[in-house]
Protein backbone atom coordinates (compact mmCIF):
# COMPACT_ATOMS: atom_id res chain seq x y z
CA UNK A 1 0.00 0.00 0.00
CA UNK A 2 1.46 3.53 -1.07
CA UNK A 3 0.87 5.97 1.84
CA UNK A 4 2.22 9.84 1.69
CA UNK A 5 4.80 11.56 4.18
CA UNK A 6 6.36 14.64 3.57
CA UNK A 7 6.44 14.86 0.00
CA UNK A 8 7.02 11.13 -0.98
CA UNK A 9 4.63 8.44 -1.85
CA UNK A 10 6.55 5.46 -0.51
CA UNK A 11 5.08 1.95 0.74
CA UNK A 12 3.65 1.77 4.08
CA UNK A 13 6.04 -0.34 5.60
CA UNK A 14 9.01 2.01 4.98
CA UNK A 15 6.88 4.84 6.00
CA UNK A 16 8.58 6.12 9.36
CA UNK A 17 8.66 8.83 11.51
CA UNK A 18 11.32 10.42 13.84
CA UNK A 19 11.18 9.42 17.63
CA UNK A 20 11.55 12.82 18.07
CA UNK A 21 8.29 13.89 15.90
CA UNK A 22 5.96 15.89 18.75
CA UNK A 23 3.23 13.51 17.34
CA UNK A 24 4.99 10.57 18.82
CA UNK A 25 6.42 12.53 22.17
CA UNK A 26 3.76 14.81 22.54
CA UNK A 27 0.67 13.66 20.53
CA UNK A 28 1.10 17.26 18.95
CA UNK A 29 -0.98 17.43 15.90
CA UNK A 30 -4.42 17.16 14.30
CA UNK A 31 -6.02 14.75 12.08
CA UNK A 32 -8.98 14.23 9.61
CA UNK A 33 -10.75 11.00 8.19
CA UNK A 34 -12.58 11.67 5.11
CA UNK A 35 -14.74 9.49 2.97
CA UNK A 36 -14.61 8.50 -0.42
CA UNK A 37 -16.91 6.46 -2.96
CA UNK A 38 -15.99 6.05 -6.36
CA UNK A 39 -12.45 7.95 -5.81
CA UNK A 40 -13.99 11.17 -4.70
CA UNK A 41 -13.47 12.52 -1.51
CA UNK A 42 -17.43 13.32 0.19
CA UNK A 43 -17.87 16.38 2.16
CA UNK A 44 -13.89 17.66 2.00
CA UNK A 45 -14.67 21.19 2.16
CA UNK A 46 -16.42 20.80 5.95
CA UNK A 47 -12.95 18.72 6.68
CA UNK A 48 -10.65 20.89 5.37
CA UNK A 49 -12.23 24.06 7.02
CA UNK A 50 -12.30 21.88 10.45
CA UNK A 51 -8.65 20.52 9.88
CA UNK A 52 -7.69 24.24 9.36
CA UNK A 53 -9.39 25.26 12.23
CA UNK A 54 -7.09 23.07 14.15
CA UNK A 55 -3.82 24.37 13.16
CA UNK A 56 -5.22 27.97 13.38
CA UNK A 57 -6.13 26.92 17.05
CA UNK A 58 -3.11 25.03 17.88
CA UNK A 59 -0.60 27.31 15.37
CA UNK A 60 0.68 24.55 13.29
CA UNK A 61 1.32 25.40 9.76
CA UNK A 62 1.35 23.91 6.32
CA UNK A 63 4.85 22.49 5.30
CA UNK A 64 6.05 24.98 1.61
CA UNK A 65 4.58 23.78 -0.96
CA UNK A 66 1.30 22.71 0.98
CA UNK A 67 -1.84 23.64 1.70
CA UNK A 68 -5.72 22.07 2.11
CA UNK A 69 -6.13 21.96 -1.58
CA UNK A 70 -2.90 20.30 -1.74
CA UNK A 71 -3.83 17.66 0.94
CA UNK A 72 -7.04 17.01 -1.31
CA UNK A 73 -4.90 16.28 -4.29
CA UNK A 74 -2.67 13.73 -2.30
CA UNK A 75 -5.53 12.01 -0.76
CA UNK A 76 -7.17 11.78 -4.90
CA UNK A 77 -3.59 10.49 -5.63
CA UNK A 78 -3.77 7.78 -3.02
CA UNK A 79 -6.91 6.61 -3.41
CA UNK A 80 -6.22 6.23 -7.18
CA UNK A 81 -2.83 4.42 -7.18
CA UNK A 82 -4.12 2.16 -4.73
CA UNK A 83 -7.02 1.39 -6.74
CA UNK A 84 -9.29 2.68 -4.85
CA UNK A 85 -11.51 4.45 -7.09
CA UNK A 86 -14.13 1.86 -7.96
CA UNK A 87 -15.50 1.13 -4.15
CA UNK A 88 -15.63 2.99 -1.21
CA UNK A 89 -12.73 4.48 1.25
CA UNK A 90 -11.37 6.53 3.48
CA UNK A 91 -8.60 9.12 3.94
CA UNK A 92 -6.77 10.04 6.68
CA UNK A 93 -4.85 12.71 7.23
CA UNK A 94 -2.30 13.83 10.19
CA UNK A 95 -0.20 16.96 10.90
CA UNK A 96 2.19 17.03 13.39
CA UNK A 97 4.35 20.14 14.76
CA UNK A 98 7.52 18.22 12.98
CA UNK A 99 10.52 16.79 14.42
CA UNK A 100 12.79 18.98 16.93
CA UNK A 101 14.81 17.99 20.35
CA UNK A 102 12.18 17.55 23.08
CA UNK A 103 11.20 20.37 25.10
CA UNK A 104 7.62 21.03 25.53
CA UNK A 105 7.68 24.72 24.62
CA UNK A 106 7.37 24.57 20.50
CA UNK A 107 10.53 24.30 18.18
CA UNK A 108 12.10 26.91 16.24
CA UNK A 109 10.00 28.35 13.80
CA UNK A 110 10.77 26.72 10.59
CA UNK A 111 10.76 23.64 11.61
CA UNK A 112 9.10 21.62 9.48
CA UNK A 113 5.41 20.18 10.20
CA UNK A 114 5.33 16.21 9.54
CA UNK A 115 2.49 15.34 7.46
CA UNK A 116 0.95 12.22 6.67
CA UNK A 117 -1.76 10.69 4.70
CA UNK A 118 -3.13 7.32 4.28
CA UNK A 119 -6.38 5.60 2.04
CA UNK A 120 -7.81 2.94 2.86
CA UNK A 121 -10.62 0.81 1.64
CA UNK A 122 -13.76 1.26 3.51
CA UNK A 123 -16.88 -1.35 4.07
CA UNK A 124 -20.24 -0.15 5.27
CA UNK A 125 -21.35 -1.52 8.82
CA UNK A 126 -24.57 -2.71 6.93
CA UNK A 127 -25.48 -5.84 9.49
CA UNK A 128 -24.68 -4.03 12.53
CA UNK A 129 -27.01 -0.98 10.91
CA UNK A 130 -30.06 -3.49 9.94
CA UNK A 131 -29.98 -5.03 13.76
CA UNK A 132 -28.96 -1.69 15.77
CA UNK A 133 -25.87 -2.03 18.20
CA UNK A 134 -25.12 -1.60 21.93
CA UNK A 135 -23.51 1.05 23.50
CA UNK A 136 -22.84 2.12 27.12
CA UNK A 137 -22.42 4.93 29.02
CA UNK A 138 -18.85 6.21 30.64
CA UNK A 139 -17.55 9.02 32.25
CA UNK A 140 -16.23 12.02 30.20
CA UNK A 141 -12.54 12.43 31.35
CA UNK A 142 -11.51 14.05 28.09
CA UNK A 143 -9.42 17.69 28.27
CA UNK A 144 -11.10 20.96 27.82
CA UNK A 145 -10.90 21.62 24.08
CA UNK A 146 -13.07 18.94 22.61
CA UNK A 147 -13.78 20.50 19.42
CA UNK A 148 -10.20 19.99 18.05
CA UNK A 149 -9.83 16.62 16.51
CA UNK A 150 -6.30 16.55 17.74
CA UNK A 151 -4.17 12.83 18.18
CA UNK A 152 -4.48 13.47 22.21
CA UNK A 153 -7.31 10.43 21.79
CA UNK A 154 -5.99 8.18 24.79
CA UNK A 155 -9.34 8.45 26.93
CA UNK A 156 -11.27 7.88 23.18
CA UNK A 157 -9.21 4.92 23.01
CA UNK A 158 -9.66 3.90 26.97
CA UNK A 159 -13.75 4.15 26.12
CA UNK A 160 -13.70 2.56 23.29
CA UNK A 161 -11.56 -0.32 24.42
CA UNK A 162 -14.22 -0.64 27.37
CA UNK A 163 -17.27 -0.37 25.14
CA UNK A 164 -15.91 -3.45 22.78
CA UNK A 165 -15.72 -5.67 25.91
CA UNK A 166 -19.28 -5.23 26.93
CA UNK A 167 -19.87 -6.14 23.10
CA UNK A 168 -21.09 -2.65 22.36
CA UNK A 169 -20.53 -0.20 19.36
CA UNK A 170 -19.25 2.83 21.41
CA UNK A 171 -19.29 4.41 24.42
CA UNK A 172 -21.45 7.17 25.20
CA UNK A 173 -19.64 9.64 27.24
CA UNK A 174 -21.35 11.81 30.03
CA UNK A 175 -19.81 14.98 31.70
CA UNK A 176 -21.62 16.89 34.63
CA UNK A 177 -24.59 14.34 33.97
CA UNK A 178 -24.83 15.50 30.66
CA UNK A 179 -24.35 13.52 27.23
CA UNK A 180 -21.73 14.97 25.36
CA UNK A 181 -20.64 12.43 22.65
CA UNK A 182 -19.49 8.83 21.71
CA UNK A 183 -15.39 7.87 21.70
CA UNK A 184 -15.26 8.57 17.63
CA UNK A 185 -19.31 9.42 16.97
CA UNK A 186 -21.47 12.06 18.02
CA UNK A 187 -24.73 11.41 18.99
CA UNK A 188 -28.49 11.92 18.89
CA UNK A 189 -31.74 11.22 21.25
CA UNK A 190 -35.22 11.28 20.19
CA UNK A 191 -36.59 12.55 23.06
CA UNK A 192 -40.20 13.78 23.27
CA UNK A 193 -40.51 13.43 19.17
CA UNK A 194 -37.91 16.00 19.03
CA UNK A 195 -34.22 14.94 17.56
CA UNK A 196 -31.75 16.31 20.09
CA UNK A 197 -28.16 16.96 20.08
CA UNK A 198 -25.12 18.30 22.23
CA UNK A 199 -24.40 21.93 21.04
CA UNK A 200 -21.11 22.75 19.26
CA UNK A 201 -18.06 24.14 21.64
CA UNK A 202 -15.18 23.04 23.65
CA UNK A 203 -17.01 19.64 24.95
CA UNK A 204 -17.29 18.11 22.07
CA UNK A 205 -15.98 17.51 18.13
CA UNK A 206 -18.26 19.65 15.72
CA UNK A 207 -18.78 16.29 13.75
CA UNK A 208 -18.86 17.09 9.72
CA UNK A 209 -21.52 13.97 9.85
CA UNK A 210 -23.54 15.80 12.94
CA UNK A 211 -23.87 19.09 10.95
CA UNK A 212 -25.01 17.25 8.23
CA UNK A 213 -27.36 15.17 9.81
CA UNK A 214 -28.93 18.28 11.60
CA UNK A 215 -29.39 19.83 8.17
CA UNK A 216 -30.90 16.65 6.53
CA UNK A 217 -33.12 16.76 9.78
CA UNK A 218 -33.87 20.44 9.11
CA UNK A 219 -34.64 19.51 5.63
CA UNK A 220 -36.85 16.42 6.37
CA UNK A 221 -38.85 18.83 9.16
CA UNK A 222 -38.52 17.24 11.98
CA UNK A 223 -38.25 18.97 15.27
CA UNK A 224 -34.53 19.54 16.80
CA UNK A 225 -32.65 21.18 19.00
CA UNK A 226 -29.08 21.65 19.82
CA UNK A 227 -29.33 21.06 23.21
CA UNK A 228 -27.52 18.65 26.00
CA UNK A 229 -29.40 15.40 27.23
CA UNK A 230 -29.25 14.08 30.85
CA UNK A 231 -27.90 10.86 30.78
CA UNK A 232 -30.69 9.89 33.11
CA UNK A 233 -33.28 11.59 30.35
CA UNK A 234 -32.23 8.57 27.86
CA UNK A 235 -34.40 5.51 29.41
CA UNK A 236 -37.23 7.87 28.18
CA UNK A 237 -35.64 8.14 24.56
CA UNK A 238 -37.56 6.43 22.22
CA UNK A 239 -34.54 6.34 19.57
CA UNK A 240 -30.47 6.51 20.02
CA UNK A 241 -27.91 6.75 17.16
CA UNK A 242 -24.25 7.62 16.38
CA UNK A 243 -23.18 9.61 13.61
CA UNK A 244 -19.84 9.92 12.31
CA UNK A 245 -17.63 9.85 9.44
CA UNK A 246 -17.30 6.01 9.31
CA UNK A 247 -20.27 4.95 11.09
CA UNK A 248 -23.28 6.98 8.91
CA UNK A 249 -25.75 6.88 10.91
CA UNK A 250 -26.06 3.89 13.43
CA UNK A 251 -29.05 3.12 15.21
CA UNK A 252 -28.03 1.93 18.92
CA UNK A 253 -30.77 -0.13 20.37
CA UNK A 254 -29.50 -1.36 23.60
CA UNK A 255 -27.48 0.97 26.22
CA UNK A 256 -25.90 -0.73 29.07
CA UNK A 257 -27.26 -3.66 28.47
CA UNK A 258 -31.25 -2.60 28.21
CA UNK A 259 -33.63 -1.53 25.46
CA UNK A 260 -33.65 1.64 23.55
CA UNK A 261 -37.19 2.69 22.43
CA UNK A 262 -39.03 -0.40 21.30
CA UNK A 263 -35.59 -2.43 21.28
CA UNK A 264 -35.56 -1.57 17.15
CA UNK A 265 -33.79 0.90 15.61
CA UNK A 266 -36.38 3.32 14.80
CA UNK A 267 -37.64 5.44 11.73
CA UNK A 268 -35.89 8.48 12.65
CA UNK A 269 -32.02 7.17 12.25
CA UNK A 270 -33.65 4.84 9.13
CA UNK A 271 -34.89 7.87 7.43
CA UNK A 272 -31.78 9.85 8.34
CA UNK A 273 -29.76 7.20 7.02
CA UNK A 274 -31.12 6.73 4.00
CA UNK A 275 -31.45 10.26 3.08
CA UNK A 276 -27.77 10.89 4.14
CA UNK A 277 -26.61 7.40 1.73
CA UNK A 278 -28.37 9.24 -0.94
CA UNK A 279 -26.65 12.69 -0.64
CA UNK A 280 -23.00 10.58 -0.62
CA UNK A 281 -24.07 8.50 -3.47
CA UNK A 282 -25.49 11.70 -5.72
CA UNK A 283 -22.43 14.31 -4.55
CA UNK A 284 -20.04 10.87 -5.87
CA UNK A 285 -21.61 11.35 -9.18
CA UNK A 286 -21.77 15.21 -9.78
CA UNK A 287 -18.20 14.57 -11.48
CA UNK A 288 -16.41 11.23 -12.21
CA UNK A 289 -13.63 10.06 -10.11
CA UNK A 290 -11.00 12.29 -10.04
CA UNK A 291 -8.54 11.47 -12.80
CA UNK A 292 -6.65 14.32 -13.20
CA UNK B 1 24.34 9.76 19.48
CA UNK B 2 22.93 6.13 20.66
CA UNK B 3 19.60 5.85 21.51
CA UNK B 4 17.69 2.31 22.31
CA UNK B 5 14.53 1.53 20.52
CA UNK B 6 12.84 -1.78 20.61
CA UNK B 7 16.17 -3.51 21.82
CA UNK B 8 18.43 -2.41 19.94
CA UNK B 9 21.06 0.58 19.93
CA UNK B 10 21.40 2.79 17.06
CA UNK B 11 22.29 6.24 16.14
CA UNK B 12 19.07 8.81 16.91
CA UNK B 13 19.21 9.31 13.19
CA UNK B 14 18.64 6.20 12.26
CA UNK B 15 15.45 5.92 15.28
CA UNK B 16 12.12 5.71 13.46
CA UNK B 17 8.68 4.19 14.28
CA UNK B 18 6.02 3.07 11.96
CA UNK B 19 3.12 5.93 11.29
CA UNK B 20 1.16 3.37 12.65
CA UNK B 21 2.48 3.21 16.16
CA UNK B 22 0.01 4.20 18.37
CA UNK B 23 2.17 6.67 20.30
CA UNK B 24 1.76 8.69 16.92
CA UNK B 25 -1.86 7.91 15.76
CA UNK B 26 -3.30 7.73 19.56
CA UNK B 27 -0.83 9.36 22.19
CA UNK B 28 -1.43 5.77 23.43
CA UNK B 29 1.99 5.84 26.07
CA UNK B 30 3.80 6.34 28.80
CA UNK B 31 6.97 7.94 29.58
CA UNK B 32 9.20 8.66 31.97
CA UNK B 33 12.41 10.89 32.84
CA UNK B 34 14.85 10.04 35.39
CA UNK B 35 18.16 12.52 36.29
CA UNK B 36 21.55 10.93 36.15
CA UNK B 37 24.32 11.82 38.06
CA UNK B 38 28.27 10.64 37.44
CA UNK B 39 26.03 7.73 35.44
CA UNK B 40 23.86 6.97 38.37
CA UNK B 41 20.23 7.18 37.76
CA UNK B 42 18.49 9.36 41.02
CA UNK B 43 15.66 7.90 42.69
CA UNK B 44 14.91 5.49 39.78
CA UNK B 45 12.98 3.16 42.12
CA UNK B 46 10.36 5.78 42.59
CA UNK B 47 10.43 6.44 38.67
CA UNK B 48 9.92 2.97 37.58
CA UNK B 49 6.90 2.64 40.22
CA UNK B 50 5.46 5.87 38.36
CA UNK B 51 6.43 3.99 34.99
CA UNK B 52 4.57 0.59 35.80
CA UNK B 53 1.90 2.35 37.96
CA UNK B 54 0.59 4.03 35.06
CA UNK B 55 1.50 0.83 32.55
CA UNK B 56 -0.86 -0.85 35.22
CA UNK B 57 -3.60 1.20 34.43
CA UNK B 58 -3.48 2.10 30.36
CA UNK B 59 -2.66 -1.93 30.21
CA UNK B 60 0.37 -1.57 28.38
CA UNK B 61 2.96 -4.36 29.03
CA UNK B 62 6.73 -4.83 28.75
CA UNK B 63 7.69 -6.53 25.62
CA UNK B 64 9.09 -9.92 26.29
CA UNK B 65 12.49 -10.03 27.57
CA UNK B 66 12.12 -6.73 29.21
CA UNK B 67 10.93 -5.75 32.42
CA UNK B 68 11.28 -2.37 34.54
CA UNK B 69 15.03 -3.79 35.55
CA UNK B 70 15.92 -4.25 32.18
CA UNK B 71 15.10 -0.74 31.36
CA UNK B 72 17.20 0.40 34.01
CA UNK B 73 20.06 -1.48 32.73
CA UNK B 74 19.12 0.12 28.98
CA UNK B 75 19.81 3.80 30.34
CA UNK B 76 22.73 3.11 32.49
CA UNK B 77 24.22 1.79 29.03
CA UNK B 78 22.78 4.98 27.13
CA UNK B 79 24.72 7.10 29.74
CA UNK B 80 27.93 4.56 29.40
CA UNK B 81 28.50 4.24 26.00
CA UNK B 82 27.24 8.31 25.21
CA UNK B 83 30.25 8.68 27.89
CA UNK B 84 27.45 11.31 30.26
CA UNK B 85 28.99 9.21 33.37
CA UNK B 86 31.24 11.92 33.91
CA UNK B 87 28.82 15.26 34.61
CA UNK B 88 25.12 14.93 34.57
CA UNK B 89 22.13 13.76 32.12
CA UNK B 90 18.85 12.88 31.96
CA UNK B 91 16.96 9.35 31.06
CA UNK B 92 14.61 9.57 28.76
CA UNK B 93 12.06 6.33 28.66
CA UNK B 94 8.82 5.78 26.92
CA UNK B 95 6.78 2.94 26.17
CA UNK B 96 3.86 2.92 23.44
CA UNK B 97 1.20 0.24 22.51
CA UNK B 98 2.97 -0.68 19.73
CA UNK B 99 2.42 -0.79 15.90
CA UNK B 100 -1.20 -1.60 14.39
CA UNK B 101 -3.61 -0.81 11.57
CA UNK B 102 -5.39 2.38 12.71
CA UNK B 103 -8.45 1.44 15.24
CA UNK B 104 -9.13 3.18 18.60
CA UNK B 105 -9.75 -0.27 20.52
CA UNK B 106 -6.50 -1.81 21.58
CA UNK B 107 -4.59 -4.18 18.84
CA UNK B 108 -4.71 -7.88 19.05
CA UNK B 109 -3.09 -9.36 22.14
CA UNK B 110 0.99 -9.92 21.68
CA UNK B 111 1.46 -6.74 19.37
CA UNK B 112 4.70 -5.85 20.82
CA UNK B 113 5.01 -2.62 22.54
CA UNK B 114 7.30 0.66 21.28
CA UNK B 115 10.29 0.95 23.56
CA UNK B 116 12.60 3.89 23.34
CA UNK B 117 15.21 5.43 25.27
CA UNK B 118 17.44 8.00 25.13
CA UNK B 119 19.99 9.94 27.30
CA UNK B 120 20.97 13.51 27.08
CA UNK B 121 23.64 15.25 29.09
CA UNK B 122 22.26 17.69 32.15
CA UNK B 123 22.67 21.24 32.73
CA UNK B 124 21.09 23.06 35.75
CA UNK B 125 19.55 25.96 35.53
CA UNK B 126 21.72 27.30 38.50
CA UNK B 127 21.40 31.07 36.91
CA UNK B 128 17.59 31.41 36.64
CA UNK B 129 17.39 29.61 40.38
CA UNK B 130 19.83 32.06 41.82
CA UNK B 131 17.20 35.38 40.59
CA UNK B 132 14.03 33.15 40.46
CA UNK B 133 11.77 33.06 37.63
CA UNK B 134 8.38 34.16 36.61
CA UNK B 135 5.39 32.14 36.14
CA UNK B 136 1.67 32.32 34.75
CA UNK B 137 -1.40 31.40 35.40
CA UNK B 138 -3.60 29.67 32.71
CA UNK B 139 -7.12 27.58 33.08
CA UNK B 140 -5.96 23.83 33.76
CA UNK B 141 -8.22 22.40 30.85
CA UNK B 142 -6.14 18.56 31.23
CA UNK B 143 -7.96 15.65 31.16
CA UNK B 144 -9.29 13.95 34.11
CA UNK B 145 -6.10 11.73 34.85
CA UNK B 146 -3.29 13.85 34.98
CA UNK B 147 -2.11 11.30 37.63
CA UNK B 148 -0.57 8.93 34.63
CA UNK B 149 2.58 10.22 32.93
CA UNK B 150 1.34 9.92 29.50
CA UNK B 151 2.08 10.92 26.14
CA UNK B 152 -1.09 13.22 25.67
CA UNK B 153 0.65 16.66 26.21
CA UNK B 154 -1.01 18.92 24.31
CA UNK B 155 -2.33 20.82 26.64
CA UNK B 156 1.48 20.76 28.77
CA UNK B 157 3.06 22.40 25.92
CA UNK B 158 0.02 25.23 24.78
CA UNK B 159 0.32 26.46 28.49
CA UNK B 160 4.44 26.03 28.38
CA UNK B 161 4.25 27.81 25.04
CA UNK B 162 2.27 30.33 26.67
CA UNK B 163 4.74 30.74 29.55
CA UNK B 164 7.76 30.94 27.57
CA UNK B 165 5.93 34.14 24.91
CA UNK B 166 5.57 35.82 28.50
CA UNK B 167 8.91 35.56 29.15
CA UNK B 168 7.94 32.79 32.11
CA UNK B 169 9.91 29.57 33.20
CA UNK B 170 6.38 27.99 33.09
CA UNK B 171 2.77 28.14 33.55
CA UNK B 172 0.69 27.46 36.93
CA UNK B 173 -2.41 25.89 36.05
CA UNK B 174 -5.90 26.68 37.89
CA UNK B 175 -9.24 24.30 37.89
CA UNK B 176 -11.90 25.47 39.80
CA UNK B 177 -10.43 28.40 41.38
CA UNK B 178 -7.46 25.59 42.79
CA UNK B 179 -3.76 25.64 41.75
CA UNK B 180 -3.20 22.40 40.49
CA UNK B 181 0.80 21.92 39.26
CA UNK B 182 2.75 24.09 36.31
CA UNK B 183 3.32 22.51 32.42
CA UNK B 184 6.05 20.16 33.60
CA UNK B 185 6.62 20.72 37.30
CA UNK B 186 4.88 20.52 40.80
CA UNK B 187 3.80 24.04 42.63
CA UNK B 188 4.69 24.58 46.14
CA UNK B 189 3.23 27.53 48.16
CA UNK B 190 4.09 29.47 51.27
CA UNK B 191 1.39 30.72 53.06
CA UNK B 192 0.84 31.65 56.52
CA UNK B 193 4.06 29.93 57.00
CA UNK B 194 2.94 26.91 55.86
CA UNK B 195 4.44 24.67 52.87
CA UNK B 196 1.40 23.60 50.83
CA UNK B 197 1.03 21.19 47.58
CA UNK B 198 -1.79 20.33 46.02
CA UNK B 199 -2.41 16.51 47.05
CA UNK B 200 -2.02 13.37 44.47
CA UNK B 201 -5.13 12.35 42.93
CA UNK B 202 -6.36 12.43 39.26
CA UNK B 203 -5.63 16.54 38.86
CA UNK B 204 -1.73 16.19 39.46
CA UNK B 205 1.01 14.20 38.76
CA UNK B 206 2.80 12.68 41.55
CA UNK B 207 5.87 13.99 40.96
CA UNK B 208 8.99 12.30 42.14
CA UNK B 209 10.72 15.63 43.00
CA UNK B 210 7.63 16.61 44.79
CA UNK B 211 7.53 13.68 47.14
CA UNK B 212 11.46 13.81 47.86
CA UNK B 213 10.98 17.39 48.42
CA UNK B 214 7.89 16.71 50.91
CA UNK B 215 10.00 14.47 52.96
CA UNK B 216 12.72 17.01 53.22
CA UNK B 217 10.02 19.32 54.27
CA UNK B 218 9.83 16.69 57.07
CA UNK B 219 12.95 15.76 57.92
CA UNK B 220 13.59 19.91 58.21
CA UNK B 221 10.27 20.11 60.69
CA UNK B 222 8.83 23.18 58.48
CA UNK B 223 4.85 22.76 59.13
CA UNK B 224 3.41 21.64 55.94
CA UNK B 225 -0.14 20.26 54.95
CA UNK B 226 -1.22 18.49 50.71
CA UNK B 227 -3.83 20.77 50.33
CA UNK B 228 -5.35 23.07 47.10
CA UNK B 229 -4.00 26.92 47.55
CA UNK B 230 -6.78 29.05 45.89
CA UNK B 231 -4.94 30.88 43.13
CA UNK B 232 -6.68 34.27 44.51
CA UNK B 233 -4.30 32.87 47.58
CA UNK B 234 -0.98 33.24 45.76
CA UNK B 235 -0.91 37.83 46.19
CA UNK B 236 -0.74 36.55 49.90
CA UNK B 237 2.22 33.81 49.37
CA UNK B 238 5.71 34.68 51.12
CA UNK B 239 7.46 32.27 48.83
CA UNK B 240 6.05 29.82 45.58
CA UNK B 241 8.06 27.22 43.70
CA UNK B 242 7.95 24.70 41.30
CA UNK B 243 9.21 21.06 41.51
CA UNK B 244 10.47 18.54 39.03
CA UNK B 245 13.11 16.18 37.86
CA UNK B 246 15.15 18.83 35.41
CA UNK B 247 13.26 21.46 37.67
CA UNK B 248 14.85 20.41 41.23
CA UNK B 249 13.35 23.14 42.71
CA UNK B 250 13.05 26.77 41.27
CA UNK B 251 12.01 30.04 43.39
CA UNK B 252 9.07 31.59 41.27
CA UNK B 253 9.57 35.53 42.26
CA UNK B 254 7.11 37.19 39.66
CA UNK B 255 3.58 35.83 39.10
CA UNK B 256 1.89 37.53 36.33
CA UNK B 257 4.34 40.22 36.12
CA UNK B 258 4.01 41.14 39.75
CA UNK B 259 6.64 40.21 42.75
CA UNK B 260 6.05 37.09 44.69
CA UNK B 261 6.67 37.65 48.63
CA UNK B 262 9.57 40.08 48.55
CA UNK B 263 10.46 39.33 44.72
CA UNK B 264 13.60 36.80 45.85
CA UNK B 265 14.08 33.58 46.26
CA UNK B 266 12.89 32.57 50.09
CA UNK B 267 14.72 31.18 52.45
CA UNK B 268 12.26 27.68 52.68
CA UNK B 269 13.17 27.20 48.53
CA UNK B 270 16.89 27.78 48.98
CA UNK B 271 16.98 25.40 51.82
CA UNK B 272 14.92 22.58 50.05
CA UNK B 273 17.03 23.04 46.59
CA UNK B 274 20.25 23.17 49.22
CA UNK B 275 19.26 19.57 51.00
CA UNK B 276 17.70 17.95 47.53
CA UNK B 277 21.17 18.83 45.55
CA UNK B 278 23.17 16.81 48.96
CA UNK B 279 20.63 14.39 48.64
CA UNK B 280 21.34 13.68 44.75
CA UNK B 281 24.83 13.95 45.02
CA UNK B 282 25.44 11.32 47.95
CA UNK B 283 23.31 9.74 46.05
CA UNK B 284 25.68 9.45 43.11
CA UNK B 285 28.17 8.40 45.61
CA UNK B 286 26.99 5.78 47.66
CA UNK B 287 28.08 3.39 44.45
CA UNK B 288 30.36 4.63 41.75
CA UNK B 289 29.28 4.80 38.24
CA UNK B 290 27.51 1.97 36.94
CA UNK B 291 30.40 0.00 34.71
CA UNK B 292 28.59 -3.66 34.68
Amino acid sequence: MLVYLNGAYLDSAAARVSVEDRGFLFGDGVYEVTRALGGRLFASDRHLRRLEHGMRELELHWPEGLDGAGVREVSERLLRDNRLTDGEATAYVQITRGVAPRSHVFPAAGTPPTVYAVARPFKGLEHERARGVGAILVEDVRWGRCDLKTIQLLPNVLAKQQAARADAFDAIQVRDGFVTEGANTNVFVVLDGVVRTHPTGPRILAGVTREIVLELVRELRLPAREEPVLATELTRASELFFTGTTTDVMPVVRLDGRPVGNGQPGPVARQLYATLRERMEQAAKISPAATA
